[in-house]
């Protein structure tokens, strides 16, 4: 089973990065599989720690996606590190172990600290219809243009009937990433 | 902003009754506009009360789509009522005003009590994926079985890529009661 999170890491000069991750759980450990390469994949292994986010804010994967930082850190509880401002709940990670691969090692993660922040508001259809949206501009230059559009079309029905400002906010960031490297194909 | 979640209330007699719900708050009141007539809508106007129920487990919408009783319930805290045992939080909702509507009343529920019991865990396609095949089942009779089949096959991507065994049987309980329509209509 996969969730849809963020991964806040940390350099060894301090600097924080922060990326969306599909991450597991394994018992009681989390596992993060990076692609080589990566920074989050290199700051681990420096650092040995990261934080697992959880958030409904939908910007912060938008964001990310689009080379908007839509989201404020606050040190860790814990360990030397971030975490978002903003969350839901968050759990600060100890690495104890990495299962070597070529393409995506996976990093098996400890909970050292977990915290719970807000309570869960529901399932949004807006929110799940951003994730998707997101998934597919990851994989613009994989599919052909009628499927994303077919697809589109379907997600914005969720956008038009269920979203907040968040979401809408969200939704136009990728849409004008799409926008965009379909203009510059073309030219 | 719609959230979907599961409402629980309870008739004159001490009857439970659980059902998904989309729901907005309005600053600190949950609106909840259930059809006439509805079991939801008689209860909440005879005991004035009921409970918002947030949870992650999508076999409860799944189940209330295909009269399985996918839940199990204890009393509330503050309330003469029930919620779901098995939730990421829940809150209890007083009737303070209704908004007259000739199909789909507005009821004002003002927050009794509000209680976090699990963390979120992050978006799970999945879990989004049965939520919208659970919209498309509500709507068999208005949809063309082509758009059913196009975006089911859409959704199936995620459920086998990022499924939970809750997930994958929720879908199945969804997948059935589509078969089960297509059938049942072409003989």
């Amino acid at each position: 089973m996969i969730f849809e999170t963020i991964i806040t890491s940390m350099d060894a000069a301090g600097r924080p990065h922060v990326t969306p991750f599909g991450i597991r759980h394994e018992g009681e450990f989390v596992i993060i599989s990076p692609y080589k390469p990566s920074t989050t994949l290199d700051n681990i292994l420096v650092t040995k720690h990261a934080v697992l986010n959880l958030t409904d804010d939908v910007r912060v994967f938008a964001g990310a996606f689009t080379n908007r930082q839509a989201w404020q850190l606050v040190v860790a509880n814990k360990i030397a590190g971030f975490r978002l401002a903003d969350c839901l709940a968050h759990v600060e990670l100890k690495l104890t172990e990495v299962r070597e691969d070529v393409t995506r090692p996976q990093l098996v993660m400890e909970k050292v600290f977990e915290q719970t922040h807000r309570a869960f508001k529901g399932f949004n259809r807006a929110q799940a219809a951003v994730i998707e949206l997101a998934v597919l501009v990851s994989r613009l230059h994989m599919l052909p243009r009628e499927k994303i559009e077919a697809e589109l079309a379907y997600l914005q029905i969720a956008i038009d009937k269920t979203a907040g400002e968040h979401e809408r906010e969200a939704w136009r960031w990728l849409i004008e990433k799409i926008e965009n490297f379909y203009t510059v194909k073309q030219t």
